[in-house]
Formats: structure tokens, C-alpha cells, sequence
């Protein structure tokens, strides 16, 4: 399918669920959600989109990427004197809309105000994740965009890996690698790579610092890419750079076991809780369970984050097209930690992994001497 | 100043506009103001902040960065299957607040509902920018780190200017920036850099390409630093790479002269307002303003954009510790453009023009052959 038909095709089941939501139009304001349905690459601009108006609000530094990006748009281009308030409220009066629905949980309690001010005869009718259901199901491009992301991410990690030497320090490694990423193609890295020698690898958010990957027997490399489009992927792997220490050994089968148990309960209509509860049970069956507190996964595509997500507090059903993380931890604070994470695509009658990054505890260990 | 004492400062002079917003504690959610209140580096955590109450709410990824980031500061670590709305309203009950500030420039109109719903005997109170216009004032501590950020920048751009060749595509050139501004000790990029020969350059926020450097005649750098206490720079230069052309020179010195006018006109007390009008008024002058649509500056920090700007719609009047870019330009679609910005700090007679990078015409011509 050509880009125009994409975005024409989602536009179109948006103003489905538009009239579903009793609203004459939307107001989108997330930058990612005009993306999604326009293909516009920009920011800081607005798209007015119903049964009868398709009308992107954006201002003079984008003018031509408009025309180069968005097909099936009228524009309408606010000069530096125009607030985006007032411009919303003139248009959605000239256009006659009565209710417009605005994205509630991006547009801020200012913003939201600001614009009712400027509204007569419109009323603002809260909406929530319209966009973000469509976007939770990724199409064929989308998944052939995610698959070049981990791509990106794999080629990356290889580079890394046969790159490691003891006097680098973990900024140092994680900057190479998303430097090596952009040579394979990617846009940049799919968020701020984590690469976490010993001890800090116990913090399942550290940032790169100035210990070296000798300081320590191993590091974790928590990264992904970023494709052309914006599409993203999540890795994580611990990679044994010294010695083979019995209990990491210990707690990352522990964590595999309950990454694999996850992965294999992945299939349309599974609950995202059980899957969630699959691997916590897992591991707290082998007596961590205080020591992983984080969720097993959320959804990833034009955002690192998305919805839905593998949570004790979850309420979503698996759908073919979906693309989850799995990610179960195991956190000793002060000593280390494992985690082990691959993307995961649910399939019509089940799922594929679509990263294929070796995880056997014994593929990760590394002669860097 | 310790960093300790540094942000228990911050915090004092914000319990003063608490009072004065009449409330009894503000709900910070923002990420940045976080960071600048605490000096913790993570996301997804919030700070009740008031004369009785200092706490931070974050989850169990953040358990022992929040140790080693912050001082002075009271945490609650919510798990997996803790809403965060639900904790906010136990806590601000417990604390016994009666009138809970929150951030309504910053706060969805999804979570404030969300949050309202489980407040019993506590009043939410809007805010705006109390903490943005802490932030507007620079302490020199962030002085320092901005210069640190546009020295970054500056290395980066010198090492891209003697690396300059025929064959690089804008994306190498963009990329090959940001690993070298991270090699002289760089966070990252502090945006994503615009490298844009020819006729992308009448785009003001183009995406590098595949185009060559040598495709064209000349070359428009929009780039900065982030330092790794992320304060940033922002600079733009027009490098002539090729032929001189006549029309090229023309609109330059008129753009430098405006930049010119404007910086002269930056100290204390000087109307934001008239700061852009300075600029503008200049290259309408010399007939090219119709070719100007976007705002004169905008001020740096911890974000990109940061209050105050300079634009015609700009109340602001400047005080000293502002820093702001000044940054005209003049835009030809179809055939390119020239904008040159640089970071200006308000001192407490005058200014400070914190970047050095030549930015006369004859200095921009480069030998590539």
C-alpha cells in the first residue's frame, strides 16, 4: 500500500470510531498521532479530522515539508502572531463543527481551557487513546518497520559485542553503539541505551557512566533502534565479560525460564495480566519475587512505551498485530542484576519473536581479554 | 554552591510561590521541574513539594538512583500495582493537604481527572510555571553549564567543518556531529541537528537526508549540546561549501545584521517583544519579509524551548540570568535559506554573547575540493 493510502486508510477508521464517540471531529495533538495519520515528521502542529474536515494547523517552518510528506490534507499555516487557541476555535467555527473532541489524556488542563475559550458554538467533548487503539495493531508496514528496527538494534549489538574491551567505559560503549545503529541505517537509538557493568546493573534504569566494562564480570546492554519512520525496538542482554559467576548463572536461568514461559503464553486473546503473571510467578517460585518489581513488557512502535502492556494492573486482551516487549528482571541492589528482553509479535494463531539475539547463558560469554 | 544545597534553594524559592499561589503544596509531575528541584535524572516520578512536605513518588527502577541523585528529599517507592493517581491521593491526605497546586500546563486533562477522583477532603488548585519561571533565571551553576554545552557544540562544529566532504550525505554529517560533541564529553546532541545543503536549507527544521554536501553550494547547520546535567546550546551557521553566489552573500548580511541589531538590543529591562521586532523589522527592511516567518529566540535549559521567547506575541520583559537564542532568517523555498543563531546570556548591564563561532560572511567559505 502506498503512504497515502496508509494514512487515508487510517483516517478513515479513526472517523469511525469519531462518530462512535459522538464527536463532529477530533482535534489530534499528540505529534505522534498527526504522524500516524498524516505522515507528517514534524512537531508543534495540530490536525482537525472528521467526516468532512481533514485540516492539518502548523506554522511557516513547515510549509513545504507538508506538501513534500502529507497527501489528502488541507493545511492551514498560523504565522508567529497566532496563538493556537485562537486558531483552533476560528477554524472549528468556520467549519462548523458543534462537538469537537480533543485527546484527553495529551492535552493539558491549560491547553484544554485556553481552547474552550476561544470556542462559541462548539462544545469540547473529551476523548481517550482513540488513536492509540488503532496504532496498538500494527499493519504490515508497521511490523516490516519494527523487524528493521530490531535489525538495526541486532547489527548494533554484534558490533558492540565484538568490539568489547576492557578500558571502555559504559558511556563510551553505549555512544559507539548507537553511532554504529545510524550506520546500519537507523535513524538513531530507540531510547538512551543502558549499558550497566556489575552493580549498576541493578538499577533496571542506570545510565552509562565512567565504569569500564573490565571494572566488573558483566555488563547489560539495554538498547534499540529507531527506524527512518520512527519505529523502535528493545533489547536487553547481560553479556559475561569476565568471570562466570555462579550465581549470575543461577538467577539468569531463573529469569530466561520465566522470559520463555511468557513468550510461549503470547497468542490472541490471551490476557496481558496472565502473561504478566506467568513470568512474576516463575520467578517468585524460585524465591525472588521481592526482587523484580517492575511490569514484564509494554508495546512498542512510534513511541518506546505503548499500550497495551504486560502488568499486574493490565486489563487488555492480546490481538493479532500486536508488538510487546518481555522483560523479567531479577535485581540484587549493590550487587547486580539480569534482565533478558526480545519483541515479540502477536500472530494470527500464536506469536514470533522477532529478535534472534542468542540468549543461552553460555552464548553470552565473551573473551575480551 | 553543593548540588544539595543548590536544589534545596530551588525549593525554598518555590514554597514562597506556593504560598502565594495559595495553596498548601504543588503536585510537580513535569520531568524537567523534577529534575531541577531534586537533581534526580530518572522519569515517570512525581514531587509533592510544600513548607511541610518534600516527597518524591517514584517506583521500584528508581529505588537506588534516588538514593545516590537527591538529598533532602522524602521517597515513596509505588510497585506494579499501584495506579499512580491513587497514590497521589493517599499521600496528599495523608499530609493532610487541603489545597494540592498542580501543574495545569503540564497535567492532562485525563490525569487530573484521575487524580481528582481519588482526592476526598482535597482541593486541586492550577497552577502555571511556577517552577518555568524559577527556571527562566539561570543560577551559575546552569551559567556554567551552559557554556559547557555550547563549547561542546563549538568542538563538534569544528571538527565537522576541517572533516567536510564532496561525498558526505547530510545524514553522516548530522550523525558524525553528534558522536564527535560526544567524544569532547557530551551528553548528546541537544536536538536532533539540521544539516541542510541547498534548497533544504529554505526548510527551518529540515531532516538530513541523503543529499551530499557536494550537491550543493552551501550547507545550514542548526546544532547544540546537551551537557550530562542536560543543559543545552543552540547554534546555526551557513557554511559555503561550493561557488559564492551573489544571492547567497546578499541575504546573509542582511540576516547577520538583524541578529546584530537584536543582540545589541538584550540587557535587563529590554521588551522581548522589541528584541524580535528589532530582527524583524531589519529584514523587512531590506525587503525579505515575507521570506521570515518563524520567532527571533527562544531561551535554553533543561529543554530546547524554554519561557521567555522572542516573538511578537512575547509579554516578557528580560532579567539577568536569562539565556536565549537569537536567530533570524530569511527562507527562499525551492532555492535555500541562511539563519545564524547564537546563545546570549542577560547579564546585569548588558549581555553576553556565550558563543564564539566567526559568523562573518568571508568566514563561512570553506575549501572542500
Amino acid at each position: 500500500m502506498a503512504a497515502k493510502d496508509r494514512h487515508a486508510s487510517r483516517r478513515n477508521k479513526l472517523i469511525s470510531k469519531i462518530k462512535k464517540a459522538d464527536a463532529d471531529a477530533l482535534l489530534v495533538t499528540s505529534e505522534n498521532n498527526v504522524t500516524y495519520l498524516t505522515g507528517f515528521s514534524g512537531d508543534s502542529s495540530y490536525l482537525i479530522i472528521g467526516p468532512n474536515i481533514t485540516l492539518m494547523i502548523s506554522d511557516t517552518r513547515y510549509t513545504t515539508q507538508i506538501e513534500e510528506e502529507c497527501s489528502g490534507v488541507d493545511v492551514y499555516i498560523r504565522t508567529a502572531r497566532d496563538q493556537m487557541a485562537d486558531v483552533v476555535g476560528k477554524l472549528a467555527k468556520k467549519a462548523g463543527i458543534r462537538k469537537l473532541g480533543f485527546e484527553s489524556h495529551i492535552v493539558t488542563v491549560k491547553l484544554r481551557d485556553s481552547i474552550d475559550k476561544e470556542l462559541k458554538a462548539t462544545e469540547l467533548v473529551p476523548t481517550s487513546d482513540l488513536v492509540e487503539e488503532l496504532r496498538s495493531i500494527k499493519d504490515s508496514y508497521e511490523i516490516a518497520e519494527t523487524r528493521l528496527a530490531v535489525r538495526y538494534a541486532e547489527r548494533g549489538f554484534e558490533t558492540l559485542r565484538s568490539n568489547l574491551r576492557r578500558d571502555l567505559t559504559e558511556l563510551q560503549v553505549a555512544h559507539d553503539l548507537e553511532h554504529s545503529m545510524r550506520t546500519f541505517g537507523a535513524e538513531r537509538a530507540g531510547f538512551d541505551p543502558i549499558v550497566a557493568v556489575g552493580n549498576r546493573a541493578a538499577l533496571p534504569h542506570a545510565r552509562p557512566g565512567k565504569d569500564t566494562i573490565g571494572s566488573s564480570d558483566f555488563v547489560l546492554v539495554d538498547w534499540g533502534a529507531e527506524t527512518t519512520s520512527n519505529y523502535r525496538s528493545d533489547l536487553t542482554r547481560v553479556l559475561v565479560t569476565g568471570r562466570v559467576l555462579p550465581k549470575l548463572r543461577k538467577i539468569y536461568e531463573v529469569v530466561l525460564l520465566a522470559q520463555k514461559r511468557a513468550i510461549a503464553a503470547i497468542r490472541p486473546g490471551a490476557e496481558c495480566v496472565k502473561v504478566d503473571e506467568i513470568a512474576r510467578s516463575t520467578i517468585a517460585d524460585a524465591g525472588y519475587g521481592k526482587k523484580f518489581g517492575h511490569g514484564v513488557g509494554h508495546s512498542i512502535g512510534l513511541q518506546i512505551h505503548e499500550f497495551p502492556r504486560f502488568s499486574p494492573i493490565s486489563d487488555e486482551v492480546l490481538k493479532p498485530g500486536m508488538i510487546l516487549t518481555v522483560e523479567p528482571g531479577i535485581y540484587f541492589p549493590g550487587w547486580g542484576g539480569v534482565r533478558i528482553e526480545d519483541d515479540v509479535l502477536v500472530t494470527r494463531d500464536g506469536h514470533e519473536v522477532l529478535s534472534t539475539v542468542p540468549k543461552e547463558f553460555d552464548q553470552q560469554i565473551c573473551d575480551i581479554r
